[in-house]
């Protein structure tokens, strides 16, 4: 099957496994913390899982670049979202100049925020924002192929290249903005896991019921006319097909994280979409993958299904922009610091159970 | 009724009711902001509840001193812990010295953290920790009486001086320490729930479910015996039979903090028996009380359930010590500031809905 990729080959290679040592030196020092064992649930598996991933026996998470790809879509010509096509870039200029919600969450957490144009349609450069993109905006996968095979390689290597530009980071989180992707998401979601768009498609930034009946209708017949509906088409025909660049960007960004041993805190329906793309391409960086939160669009629970994936958070959040997995950053960062901060039963001399 | 209260008058006095004007402006605020309308889920509700709580269109919560309140129960020479009773004692130098789960979490969240002995067994002061307590312990609830009127009365005292000692918050947590309390939280709740104690004992801090079992018997037992069993006695008289001084002090300081206009983000099971009682005295604190997360411990759904309480986290946490609460401090934080620092529609030039 290799020779039929149209995916760069490091896309394909493995993910290093855990540290066992590492991860079993954790949990021993969990047992011996002036608690009773387990009382901090999950906070406690965050901290032990952490250490394994990060090859230390006290997990970090305090340098956690955020990292947006906004692209358009051709759909959104299609009327499947309750906003006009031009607040993609409106809103990469408003992430820029610090108002939008992740760059106020950025800016409380002490995190840098880089914006990426992975394919938006913007014509010239933006202020403070990366460019990185093999065109402006998808086809409109309605009535053609949303991508070419070159242009979904362009995608993944630009999450690569975002990664490697990050300094050293503990973690990372990935967050998007495109107007139209829910549409794009629920596609690729569908095709993915064999299941009707009806499931998968959601109000997004907010359609009445009848819209999302009809976006779930519009990305049926896409699905049919690409022949896709059937489930069982290779992860990159799917790609090319419903893609879109920002989500191709993600999930390059979460195999290239998981390659070098970063693990990624993963935000709502769209990143996780991207993750399951990247699981279903790449299964060795599943492990890396940490869930912030269950997004009120409804076709999350399924991706999250799908996945295996238990989020921490359950806060009706349906924003995107990476901001449900900055919300969920502090619980990381306190669970470090819960394990590497808190005294043993000996150094308190606290008398353990009877 | 007034005549026959155990209790001191202050704790009826009615609450301020929410500021509406400043509700209604934050609700008008949040609308304008540059996001999907209800796409930041509850963080917006907790954003707009605090600006009403606060009579103030940009809550905040920045001050948030955590006070722990201590006390041991003669319960526990029934066996109902899997810890030694000198524990109680041993935990609270920990706070102190900067070694336990809240320690750890209040230098990390920036708050102050005040230690009071509200009734445990130390017969003398421990270095750094308040002592108010009326009593070295509480009697066994299975055999007589756990606490005299005036000693339940001194207790809600203790607790409206810790509230009155701390300086300017924008909100409180309260948290607790006191080897056998779940096994007197548990018989508090089932008399004001009347619902039988096998639903709301837990395992604690780690019982096996025989040991578990032979707590809820007990329970039951000793409710029988005060006559408590059949779900219709005054508060006050389920807190002198079966009431705990650390449980007591944290009703009153619930009370207490309400009356001043200080919202509480309360903790786990015991915060919450302990919240339950503050409510059926003086239902008007409830608008206050701010639900962290949902415990481990088997009971706190019930009691969950009887406050119409929906906290923010469930992440299997059993700890206490205001640990839970502290957790999702944060949460609170980001969505003031998100409130408070993102940009509108108008300012970001940013289109609305088309």
């Amino acid at each position: 099957m290799q020779d039929t990729h149209t995916l760069p080959e490091w896309v394909f290679r493995d993910c290093p496994v855990m540290s066992l040592p590492d991860r079993d030196a954790a949990l021993q020092r969990q047992a011996e913390l002036t608690k009773p064992a387990g009382s901090l649930g999950r906070l406690e598996t965050l901290a032990v899982e952490l250490a394994g991933l990060q090859h230390i026996e006290r997990p970090k998470a305090a340098r956690v670049p955020i990292i947006i790809f906004a692209g358009d879509h051709g759909i959104a010509a299609q009327g499947v979202s309750a906003y006009p096509q031009q607040v993609t870039i409106a809103m990469m200029a408003n992430f820029s100049a610090g108002g939008a919600a992740i760059s106020v969450l950025a800016r409380e957490l002490g995190a840098t925020l880089e914006v990426i144009d992975a394919g938006t349609l913007a014509e010239t450069a933006l202020p403070g924002i990366v460019i990185d993109k093999p065109r402006r905006g998808t086809r409109d996968f309605s009535t053609e192929e949303a991508l070419a095979p070159n242009e979904v390689a362009f995608a993944f290597a630009c999450g690569e290249r975002a990664v490697a530009r990050a300094s050293s980071p503990d973690l990372l989180i990935f967050g998007e903005m495109g107007i139209g992707n829910t549409t794009t998401a629920a596609a690729i979601a569908a095709a993915l896991l064999a299941t009707s768009p009806d499931r998968l498609a959601g109000s997004g930034t907010g359609l009445d019921p009848a819209g999302r009946d009809r976006k779930a209708r519009l990305i049926a017949a896409a699905l049919a006319r690409h022949g896709l509906g059937a489930g069982n088409a290779a992860v990159e025909r799917v790609l090319c097909a419903v893609g879109g660049l920002e989500i191709l960007a993600m999930s390059g960004a979460i195999i290239a994280a998981a390659q070098r041993r970063i693990p990624v805190l993963i935000d709502g329906f769209i990143v996780s979409v991207a993750a399951l793309a990247a699981v279903r391409l790449n299964p060795s960086c599943r492990p890396y993958l940490i869930f912030s939160h269950r997004s009120a669009e409804q076709g999350h629970r399924l991706v999250l299904d799908a996945l295996e994936a238990r989020p921490l958070l359950d806060l009706d959040l349906r924003l995107g922009e990476g901001s449900g997995a900055a919300l969920a950053l502090p619980l990381l960062r306190l669970a470090c610091a819960l394990h590497n901060g808190m005294a043993t039963f000996a150094e308190a001399a606290v008398p353990g159970p009877a």
